[in-house]
């Protein structure tokens, strides 16, 4: 099917594209299953989300379901796939191989998701030079020289929050287009950057949080 | 200061709790720059987020700023770390000791935020019995019964996407009030559970799609 060009320029919205990847797996699920159709009904049923968001997020892809059928369970999990860049490989820079940086190097997972780990760098000599899990470590310093050698887009921010923005700097004058940023800092850049921030850290304050109230809750009920 | 009923059922909202460890990270920075006061415009300047919203999400806290100096620098890092609860421990169970289930019981980060992963379960009889940075590995027949012997209160959820709902409902049953789940499974749970949801691949997915964007910007202009 050829690309119209207002499919180009149709940029869907961040919370659209965050739900893809649950329909993705729900739908993995069910081809496992040998299930040939879905609606977006029965998506809806599963995953308590809106049937018509559920159509209006899987119109920004090259798929139409059929009137009281549904959609092809393999050609959705395909076009999930391909729109969500999964199956193509993104190499990326990991700056600071402290212990997140260590645990996400050795996160097999992320390649299942198209997430290359080529090299990590550091400013701790003990560190420098050694491989984890295959990817070597540099110095800091080395950062454009081996972002250039390995073609690398993304930079993954994992040091200390103090550092975060210089790094993000660094990476940047480096020719890394995207970041991915694991501290608390909000980092600065300019428009032509894309950032994520993946602050895990920020989900268990929610949990803590979420968790007193219950517990207040049912002490006063 | 005495605590008021209305304090302590006014709920604050998710987003502006997802914020506040951003202001945490700022007031600890400044705080190792000996800087005394920070006023909301000041964080508002360094964190791009607007200086009322940030007056608003700082009123659920036991402080207050001083008109035209702001808030003591010591005391909102205190206050912030005591609402947030990073400084009290946690105790947490991970069923998945796979590779992500794996890096995360080696990111001692966690436990700087107050949670502390004491037991990990699994069904691969190769894990089983190990210990790994020093946590047991058990059988997830035995969840029941260490989720007593630890009392821990949280699950973490690091299976594959198939047994996330399984996983859950275990690990409700064997008495977890919260679970942090990192399967792209939309889990279903009664009112009392407290879920949160760490999708690090939809991350991903939002990543190289605004790559691909700014990629065809570059290209068409």
């Amino acid at each position: 099917m050829a690309i119209t060009p207002d499919h180009i320029h149709d940029i869907i919205p961040e919370p659209a594209l965050r739900r893809l990847p649950w329909y993705l797996a729900y739908v993995s699920m069910l081809k496992d299953q040998n299930v040939e159709y879905v609606s977006s009904t029965q998506i809806s049923r599963e995953l308590s989300v809106d049937a018509s968001q559920i159509a209006k997020d899987l119109s920004f892809l090259n798929i139409k379901g059929k009137t009281r059928i549904g959609y092809n369970v393999i050609t959705l999990e395909k076009e999930l796939q391909d729109f969500l860049g999964f199956h193509r490989s993104h190499n990326a820079l990991i700056v600071g191989v402290g212990s997140l940086g260590g645990a996400l190097i050795q996160d097999s997972g992320l390649a299942n998701y198209g997430l290359n780990i080529v090299a990590g760098f550091d400013t701790n000599p003990d560190i420098i030079g050694r491989t984890l899990c295959g990817i070597p470590v540099f110095d800091i310093h080395e950062l454009a020289l081996r972002r250039k050698q390995f073609s690398a887009e993304i930079g993954i921010i994992t040091v200390p929050v103090e550092h975060a923005q210089s790094v993000a700097d660094q990476l940047i004058e480096a020719g890394v287009k995207a970041l991915w940023n694991y501290t608390p800092y909000r980092i600065k850049v300019t428009d032509d950057i894309v950032v994520q921030n993946t602050s895990i850290y920020a989900h268990l304050a929610v949990m803590y949080n979420r968790l007193s109230i219950t517990k207040s809750r049912t002490v006063n009920s």
